[in-house]
């Protein structure tokens, strides 16, 4: 466990990778790939490999660099690997829910990694065990990977294809065969997914570009949203699974916060993009003050972006211990009351003593960590302290994936934007428009899921999904 | 891994557990009976509960003792619990293959325990790939587990009727329900279970009666061949899941080596049947000695047996030693040449010096065990070193779950008894004839597995079992 | 930590190996030989090691097989090796107070391992931090290797001399030097230790015989009281480092209980010693019985002495659990009830039944797990029984060494035979005499430490060694 | 071991932490104080304190967050602690040389932490060898420990007097005793070392004034060159040890790079340092360019100083990989190639492309990591790098603890500028003189050890310290 302040930002599920490279063994570029996508899940990271004839697989909790050894590596034998690094929605990290998920299957072994939320998950799990089969663990990938096994057809594309055609909600696949790797996005869009080239003979396919950069491999393309993508012997092949939607819909907290700034997606540069959601909030949002500042690491670009725009001296006030690690130790109340101050702490007041002061946030989901960052702020000597917000109000929890699943725990949908001012104790609060938010992806018309900002889905939203029936290790 | 020649006995897989106790925590309660069953199989251990509407299940590598901690047995809530110990009869050791298997189904969870091997796993696990399920394992646990899962039948009662109807080889089974714990014994009884009431309103069902004694339950009967026993708030009911076998075959090694001497077998005292088997192996091979030893500490009880019968003392000249543990050391090229002097030592030559001495085993397998401890009795100054044997020559491989499965690792199948003689390098062996074996147990005609040395099997011998298909952990 | 009950035996504390074997790395060798002396000590293991120049270590809590790996092997470089296992006398187990010690001297490196106590530790010790030395243990081993490291002297030799002229007590020592390895024993020779050969160029130092034997060295003889052994490339070297005292004193216990059964004590096979306690048992204290038992393990040669002697049969009714390991897990009240059941099981009822059994112990320390051990016997159906302990009550602490410190917890100190018999609930008790002992050992005349039998110190018994004045790991 | 490339910055052995707090258990405020001071150590943590009568300690490799769990906290009774970080300046961790260092002595229990480096350790290590006390590890810290034990004088008082005359070099001490603790700096002032206030009662020494702020203390000033700081329940008493060097002697390198930006040294903001170093490096080499960047994230501050100063727009062209662990797999051939991308990842060329880009480090040591940085900034399409360096060339190795003690490792002692820039790849390279240095630092005159840039040394240079004669565990 995280001590509780450490964890108020959207946090989202997991970044999925997939190798074919003849004549290597690619297990170690797998570990260097996952541990390029760390940052989409720190929960737990696995690898499966394939030679050909038999498949293998390693997983475990923790960060990637913590869970594999060169031991595991020597285990991993083969040229297809499909790797997963994953962050938890659920309280507890279970091994047993970890991925990449690998089962044998009349068709031979079958491993698969999952970035995303199937929302009619509760609906295809009655289904499979109604249909007799049993379940181990609580996670859309085992129904993922029971699916694709019970799916008729003789061929993996044509089941892969049945369970696109039953599956709602966010995925984004990667899929291990005793001979292929497949690619496979959910015919919105939701979650990012790209291939890219690796010297002459093999190819990768990444959650994000910065994977490919990497490791050494350079981008193709993205994955189309319904679009399936084999690598094997044969090469590249490419397919539409099932036809894409109308309503295009990737998540635009990928953006926001998700990827790394130097991916790139859809052909733009998210650092870029973020620099454009700070001016775009300076341009909505002006306010008089002596600096600008971004709550580190993940404004800065944000905040850069508004001093520009704004033509107000960027600075620091907050600097962010760069060691920190889990710990389970709990702070007593006089440190509690104290707050962030373990993961942030102002520069001596000298710095910040009666200035003006204009924060921005790229975000704010429950609005704990903002209260206490503006107290931080307030003891560096700030005489104003206004907080710019680079995306608007979020007031509906997320089904595809994102870790904010209630009204409750969202404070912009419980209170009116005066209210969270004050409730953080900022001298003013803006947010961007979801207009200006558009303008600054430079999305001609729509194309993104705003569902967290707007409240409409672009698939029905489900009941809640039952927690686990089972605790095991 | 143990060092080689610490590996020579015939190795059983498993031991298994299961309690209702309404009221009560019962997971403290499993851990103490798992422990007394603990010689059954040391290389994982693993228990389930249920609560009446959640299970739970924490399984782990190694020694029970090592295994659980009290954190976890705060976990494993509820009144109902199965426990497993397993000794696996693969090289590696495999989380994944560990027991109980715990899945959710149409009826709610299912957690098997298992002690045995299916003869017709293969056929059954090929009928479930294409059936449309995943494997994750190489287990028969998983296949009995998804056939329940899978089975027709709006009751458990049903569904392991299926079961039984199809499964053919050895299992005595644990299976937890969410209000119910099941015992379950094939048709031909090939493994032992027995069930137990504790105090008022609890029953145990376990592998040995000495794992009730232990925790303080009352011995009550044996389940049954071909008998399904279930344990919930009605009390105990039993029926006839299918016909007993005529050719009932209960695994005469229990009476021989893989039971507790204390625990009671069919009414008859383990420890008793193992002194009446070295009475009648001194009725049928006698020979003229000084000294009657046992190879410690299984041999004890059936060297007393020969000596009281044969009218020679009794003495010890071999010492165990009592605290090894598993190393992953081995000894250099001197130290190997010097063998079992690891396990065992012999007295000082003070002891043996100059004596003929009638060395008593339980049973002979690989015999290189028997070369290094005869050895090791001339280097304690015996002028005559006589092999007797308590059990007949093992000729032929078994297929319900002991670990000798080939023909080739068995001395008595590539060697005469002289020839075994000379190569142990003994003054002369003689090994314990079938008929006397069955006599000192008592059995009045058949009612025995044999097969190891008369190559009668009980049911048919099939194509050797395939290698996992992928390796994971 | 161990269930309470399992820990009722006197307790030693430490087996001490040497071993100087030129172009060879010693490590292995030494491993295997701590691996024979792990009876002496269980809960911690050392090695430390010379190549002539530099010195290396490695220690860890556990049993010897636990402790070292293949990679400390390989660290543990040189021809020159001293080992040691440990057992705690202390309730917590500190890898701060494992053995063997290892300091840098301004004679070069500088490594104890030490079996015993020293009577006057604290008056050392006080010497020490009052001559400005900082000491970071509680153990009498640091206190040993500052003082050879403060010494007056230029050889170690002569610094070994002024040691054994300042140190009272019980010490059996092995040192290691950059070249050369000692073993060094107190001058009442309270603790044994014997030295053998290696081949054609090594030699061993060892706390048993048994060692020796285990890595293929033959035994030359015992270190005598007061003297000192140096292997080096000059060979083997004796000299008396201290007259012996007039009143030598090796722990008799050594006999009856701590030493392996196959290990050779002053010329004397130490089973052997065993069977001649039981048979004198048998003389001293007749009883009309069917059956004579040994408590398992440790008892089974006395009683199998006193049966022989007695004309009654030897038999078994208590079977030990032979895969207990250490668990932190506690028995509920009703297990507790059922005390040693976990360690101990009877045999059902058909052995003992209403059989009138005489029970041979090796001794009674605190009585508890006599009780229970009585208990069971009764459970299997036993009619009477008979205690008979094959050594007096122990009616004294030890100060050197084995754990039993104080007149609380020894039961014979605070009860009468009488009372005892009724406390432990059988229907007879009785101890062996003094004499009895002697004679069965065949000891002439004095020679042993009988103190906690007799009151009688062979140095005078002093102030309780003060706790630990700190914590730390 | 971290991946070769993730090492090549100036590494600082130690931050050192000292708490009395009466009334309050400290070890939790010691634990999170030790968090703030991470970044100076990530070797080993450990913790010490006393309860006025007893002494507790713990200590582990790894970060703060991995040593210390909640069990850990209950056993460090006491209001007075002191605690350490620790940075590994050989190769291997041993938990042997771990901090802080826990003695008892003739004055009851000593506790040290350290942070420095003793110029003349071998001469006081010979002292103490010949003088008769044995040592147990290499570290500085035992010397010290032991120096204290030893030392003439009745009191503290009087002893850490004795040690502050015969210990030369760079020391900060925290010690513990049985009812203080002291603060120590050495009379040069080499390391920092801080006061502060914790509420009413309760001091707290540190390295750094960020960790009292983390903690809630309110910073009170700095120990003074030579000073000692007695913390009791007679308050703060101070008095000077040993008279302040003429030539004081801070470290530069605090303001440079070891400490933490939200410190106050000597009344200066760390972060304003930063930025008036990177102002007045624009001053001293200006260039024609289109973006200046700073390599993340030591160096953001002094890039932001160049920016503002230079006029030109500070961007952001290099992404640092968050989440970065420790790993022991290495890359394959192919991947060492592409070098640092591990650790940091360009934008996508759209960032960079054609541009002319200013790119300021802090330092150079070794200069590997700034070719590989350099390389992947061409890469993210630069058209210029022009490398500006806020600190003067290293061309000399330092005694006082940094990380970097020979002339062959330092690339600016082997290489003339013109050559670094050419080997690093950059089309220009400049650094920052002492002058400039000196000037951003706001330093009249002298007061700072500039002996890497220099070579004139506070105190002189002493043969390198021999190797550990033991290797252990």
């Amino acid at each position: 466990m995280i001590a509780p302040s450490f964890a108020s930002r959207p946090r989202e599920s997991c970044g999925v990778l997939g190798i074919y490279a003849p004549g290597t063994n690619v297990a170690r570029l797998t570990f260097f790939g996952l541990y390029a996508l760390q940052h989409r899940g720190q929960e737990s990271a696995g690898i499966a490999t394939s030679d050909g004839s038999r498949s293998y697989l390693h997983r475990g909790n923790g960060l990637v660099s913590h869970v594999f050894n060169e031991d595991h590596l020597k285990i991993l034998q083969g040229h297809l690997a499909i790797g997963h690094n994953r962050y938890s929605t659920t309280g507890a990290s279970r091994l047993r829910n970890s991925q990449p998920y690998l089962v044998e299957t009349a068709l031979g072994p079958l491993g698969v990694a999952h970035n995303g939320n199937l929302t009619n998950a509760a609906v295809l799990r009655r289904e499979l065990l109604y249909g007799g089969v049993g379940l181990i663990s609580s996670s859309d990938t085992e129904v993922i990977s029971q699916m694709l096994a019970g799916a008729g057809g003789e061929t993996w594309r044509e089941r892969i294809g049945v369970l696109m055609d039953l599956a709602e909600g966010a995925y984004s696949l990667t899929i291990l065969t005793r001979d292929a790797v497949y690619g496979v996005r959910d015919p919105w869009g939701f979650r990012p997914l790209c291939v890219g080239r690796l010297n002459d003979h093999g190819w990768v396919l990444a959650s994000e570009s910065s994977a490919l950069a990497t490791i050494g491999a350079t981008f193709l393309r993205e994955v189309r949203p319904g679009e399936v993508i084999r690598l094997d012997h044969t090469g590249m092949t490419a397919w539409q699974g099932v036809d894409p939607k109308s309503d295009r819909s990737l998540c635009v907290f990928e953006y926001i916060y998700f990827a790394r700034p130097d991916s790139l997606l859809e052909g733009r540069s998210v650092h870029q993009v973020r620099r454009r959601l700070g001016e775009r909030l300076a341009q909505e949002h002006p306010v008089d003050a002596d600096m600008v500042i971004g709550v580190p690491d993940s404004a800065t670009a944000h905040a850069i972006g508004y001093a520009n725009q704004a033509g107000i001296p960027f600075g620091e006030v907050l600097i962010k211990n760069r060691y920190i690690g889990r710990t389970f130790i709990q702070p007593d109340d006089r440190l509690r009351r104290r707050g962030v101050a373990l993961k942030f702490n102002p520069l001596p007041d000298l710095e910040g003593r009666g200035k003006r002061i204009i924060m921005v946030d790229d975000s704010i989901v429950r609005g704990n960590t903002s209260r206490a960052i503006v107290d931080l702020v307030r003891q560096a000597g700030a005489a104003e302290v206004h907080m710019r917000v680079a995306s608007p109000p979020i007031r509906h929890p997320c089904f595809m994936g994102v870790d904010m699943s209630t009204h409750e725990e969202l404070i912009a949908a419980r209170m009116e934007v005066g209210e969270v001012a004050s409730h953080i104790g900022a001298d003013s609060l803006q947010y961007l428009s979801v207009e200006g938010l558009l303008e600054a992806v430079e999305a001609e018309k729509g194309g993104y899921c705003l569902a967290c900002f707007t409240g409409e889905y672009p698939v029905p939203a489900v009941a809640a999904i039952g927690k686990d029936m089972f605790e095991s290790w």
